[in-house]
């Protein structure tokens, strides 16, 4: 199962060093961790996938927002959605986190489950960024799946802990990641047990459940997991509880930032990020003894598309 | 890995051969369920364990307010905890779901999930119940362990889904029913993310997070999984959504509802039951297609202690 030559997409330097000494650190020898408790949580927008210019879930936002709006007459006058249909940002801006959360009530919720995971799987199939023409799961990090993989054959569970809606993830991550859903952890709408003629269904209520970011992370793992992580990957300060809460436990334990330095590549921002911003976790990282990844630095190849 | 003798604890009848021919029906053949989809959800008290005379996590609070009594002074005048104190269980009755949620805060929360853990495991390795004078965890069912091992030899995943709390039943759960932490879901506390000292913990707060009981069930399923499980097995109006949801899936399913009905061996027990109240359930099992484990007539032995 290993690969003889394991992180291809790496180049060879102190941090594709630091991840495969520690992964045969704990994998054998008198710092073996049994394989029921290796557990690795990544974060998903700028840690797996682009978060660049807009998160992904936005833009799915925004596109469905467009789509529904013939049914909703009501939006060519109301914010935010008029700002979003007159592509006017500032409009939609101004109506702040309130905006925010009518957008997405309006756009992930009032269906089922299964009616929610037909949507996103429509979606996620044909829609494309703007910068380099591909859709969306096209822009995965292929350093990233490569150390999935690795993980993986490394007898590591390997968990993705989103600030993005669970469900928006479950239907590809998969396919995309080879994380199944139950290893899907991310923020959620409330939701009810319904019979609706004879069928049960689960509704998607307008209201937000949990939001798994910052201080959100640690709960949630324990939640769903109700173990300690062995291994943290993050990019933000949105992260940073997450790799505390990893790497302050007894024993080995790695944590990793993605630092995004490539513009040419990718995209190159940290602490002025509207999106992934990072300036403390970035900061304490060497007193904490976390990995930088140094995106221009240590990845050879950014997308699979760029191998071919 | 599989047995030429599955499921030995079962009498050999119509109960034991549905759950075989379902397991042969969906492991190989036309109506195959890919590995991936094969899950199994079991609710844990009355299903997986004994819960009469009284829930065991009842037990548990109960010693813990007697232990913790000497730093709590005033427990000698207040009630519910004075009706616990001087064994009255009509004062504590008189208190209603206002004492139990008191009960419950007093001795369940106010620690750290570490903490918790610990007094769990202390607890669960030395109490022993009234009537056998056996520790807890020897109080679960034969054949619902060689059931567990069958579908996991057949590669469905075994998840208990139980309205206690979580916490209660993961420190325990992988040593006595090869379940690990990750695959419980329950009822839970609220926590918070916090710095003690330099330390991170998860506090565990006086305040209910969330109840995994009823309709709770499938939204708890969806929450952890986000998957639609192929078979479930309850005991009581408690799991009826769960099997609901899981048998009105497309595709073939399987609903188990074990019937309590051997008081020599175990208890006997349904509409009356104060615990494991089982109505519905029951009346629409034959409609719905559920199986019906009649403990007396299907089971050789419930306990493992009685294979000694």
């Amino acid at each position: 199962m290993v690969s003889t030559n394991p992180l291809p997409a790496w180049n060879d330097g102190p941090t594709r060093r630091a991840i495969i000494d520690f992964v045969a650190r704990t994998t054998r020898g008198p710092d073996r961790i049994p394989v029921e408790q290796r557990i690795a949580v990544f974060d998903n927008d700028g840690t797996l996938w682009a978060e660049q210019p807009v998160y992904v879930e936005a833009a799915f936002v925004l596109d469905r927002v467009v789509s529904l709006a013939h049914v909703h007459p009501e939006w060519r006058r109301e914010q935010p959605f008029r700002g979003v249909l007159e592509r006017d940002p500032a409009a939609v801006a101004a109506t702040g986190m309130r905006g925010i959360v009518q957008l997405v009530a309006a756009t992930h919720t009032g269906n089922t489950g299964e009616e929610f995971d037909a949507i996103v799987r429509a979606w996620i199939g044909s829609a494309t960024d703007a910068r380099f023409h591909r859709r969306y799961t096209e822009l995965v990090y292929a350093p990233m799946l490569d150390l999935l993989s690795y993980l993986r054959a490394h007898d590591y569970k390997t968990y993705l802990v989103s600030g993005g809606g669970v469900e928006f993830i479950r239907p590809w991550s998969e396919r995309v990641y080879g994380i199944p859903p139950e290893q899907v952890i991310g923020s959620r709408a409330k939701t009810r047990y319904e019979i609706r003629g004879d069928m049960p269904v689960l509704a998607r209520l307008p209201e937000i459940d949990f939001i798994d970011d910052k201080a959100g992370k640690p709960v949630a793992i324990q939640q769903a997991i109700g173990r300690r992580p062995v291994i943290a990957v993050g990019n933000s300060d949105g992260d940073f509880e997450m790799l505390e809460w990893t790497t302050s436990a007894p024993g080995p334990r790695l944590g990793v930032i993605v630092h995004h330095t490539d513009a040419k590549r990718e995209w190159a921002y940290d602490r002025d990020g509207h999106a992934g911003k990072l300036v403390r976790a970035l900061a304490e990282a060497p007193q904490r003894g976390w990995v930088v990844a140094d995106m221009q630095r240590d990845w050879n190849v950014v997308f699979p598309f760029e191998r071919r």
